[in-house]
């Protein structure tokens, strides 16, 4: 039989006993759980950054209400904003409510969202151990939403405005870079479903803009060009990115995250 | 039913094979068990942040035998420093006896300790994989102590001396910087049981001095300041931290692990 | 009973989602999986540095088919590089046929290979995620390397030719740094059997030189010689490192991966 899965991403490092406290109270509250770091090295308080990196998860994982995604990028811990957990098709979620779920949620629509209430006293600087870990071991336990904490209505979850690209009135897209790899690709936030048996035709007459420098034409992958060119192309989580083969378009460009891109040539 | 936890806490960082090998080992020995990374990014053979670290984890893991918590923090390795299991109320603790449990087993005092057997022939430099690994996942799958070593005093175990705070004739404290997380946030060795019911007045009474600097009173979370602000809090785990909102208080004031804190006021 | 085992090597770093989405997979197709990280760290493509360090890890899980090794290092992704499934008397390997399998194979001969078919259409950047998981993963869960691919000449896999020190006709070896570890150690290619019982004359006569540096003997153990001493001797994986103790032999002798390493009067 399947076990329950709770994915954790945070911005709590790894140096720290921060994630490894989160996993102790899960552990005693779920103990058949199985638990999946997807990343603690989310820039500190980064919301867009942590949303990005979640959505190009969550399609990955098996459906069902035994998958928990736990999120804890918290420039607000302590303040007002609301501790949430949310029911889609596909999973659960439970993280604070300030738009770190914006995109995986745009995927995979939500059904339900609940304020979570907090059981006992709690730290005022690490709800991600008091308040989200316990809430997500007992939703991937099978706890039901409507027995840890009260509905709100999904209208008025907080979502990120500035993460999607808009298309201007000349027909370009403007967008801007969501997420710098480990490989110094630029992930963007044009989303460009552009499948591999469109024509080389097609894909010669786009051109990007990111900086100072323009790239013509998207290619397949990496392979289809020399060491050290740069291109543009479709990533694997559906986005515009732009890279270097075998190098750092971020180090040539000097171009990181919240920099602008534009697109001409999209139909 | 609950699987059996082996904790791992050590500073082999997480670009060598080195922890990998050592969950090989246990996974042999004992194949449900649950294995939980606290951190691989202790400082190279810095056992009192290691000491540190361990102790804001093993109180939120569910007690009961089956908890082990193998930590490998180890400058003594191939000198007669001696390897130990260590039974307390809440779990076994597996170590080099240098002192790195001395935080953890404050909290929970030690009932029964071991010096370990070496039960085959082991490599001079990797005690983690060839010693401490299989005897945690021994005594995880439900092996006793007294199988795997010989008795010894719990008043000879090792312990750090420089972990604790000193109160001063004047009143004061003199602690000092335990460790510095990802946010840059100073932990000091000052704990520190102020609730939240306790009153404004008396946490305003209270001044802390790091480096050059004073600090005004002590708050009770981030959002009560405004972004840039030096700030003194009691942290997560009981102590007494230094911060800057939305920033690093190890850089504005230039101090790390080891520099003195001072505490007045504090009744 | 045993649950199978995925161990996962890559050179996806930590900060990114691609190591989560693939455990999203496999989590879906064998939910019962051990999952285990040995390194997201490698170096970017660094197909060497990735054979060394599996092949410190590989022979410390256990035997038996419910092991797979699954190793994502693939310069050459979306180019005609091979993917494949090996299967050896300890486990099953899963990885672009580039050479990365190398060392770990000549511990442990394959016994037969296949050519990892797609079973779908694939991303032709992340074949981590879109081919070698989801092989890895029915692997893991009991299905014949048979039925996912087609077999392929043993003769014909892919090795690494610069990864073994030679002999030279004066007796002497030469070899190179294969990989430096967090302490700052130096591991080589040169492979040395010396057991903990040779005599310490033996290991006196053998010198080692590295960069403009002559060391003279081999030591058992770091706890032989004063901090700040620099020394060889027989690491944990049997290879011959050059360390500083308490300190970086890297650093002091400004040596890094690739570098040489000349070694006289060993017999």
């Amino acid at each position: 039989m399947s076990r329950p899965i709770i994915t954790l991403t945070t911005d709590f490092g790894q140096a720290d006993g921060y994630a490894g406290a989160m996993k102790g109270i899960i552990l005693g509250i779920c103990p058949e759980v199985s638990l999946v770091d997807i990343t603690h090295e989310i820039q500190p308080q980064a919301v867009g950054q942590a949303a990005y990196v979640l959505s190009t998860v969550t399609p990955h994982f098996p459906p069902g209400v035994g998958t928990v995604h736990l999120v804890v990028v918290d420039p607000g811990v302590g303040s007002d904003r609301r501790p949430i957990a949310v029911r889609s098709g596909r999973a659960i979620y439970v993280a604070p409510d300030n738009g770190v779920l914006s995109l995986a949620l745009a995927a995979d629509p939500p059904q339900l969202a609940v304020q979570l209430d907090a059981d006992r006293p709690i730290s005022a600087t690490f709800h991600g151990r008091d308040l989200f870990a316990p809430a997500a071991a007992r939703l991937a336990c099978g706890i039901e939403l409507a027995e840890i904490g009260e509905p709100i209505s999904l209208a008025e979850l907080v979502t990120l405005s500035n993460l999607s690209a808009q298309r201007q009135p000349d027909g370009s897209w403007i967008g801007q870079i969501l997420h710098v790899d480990r490989f110094g690709n630029l992930i963007s936030d044009i989303e460009y479903p552009m499948t591999d048996d469109q024509s080389p035709d097609r894909r010669s007459r786009v051109a990007v803009w990111v900086g100072k420098d323009r790239i013509a034409g998207v290619i397949r992958t990496y392979s289809d060009v020399a060491p050290g060119e740069l291109v543009a192309y479709v990533g694997s989580s559906g986005h515009l990115e732009i890279a270097v083969r075998d190098g750092s378009a971020a180090t040539r460009l000097g171009v990181g995250v919240g920099d602008a891109v534009r697109v001409e040539g999209l139909t």
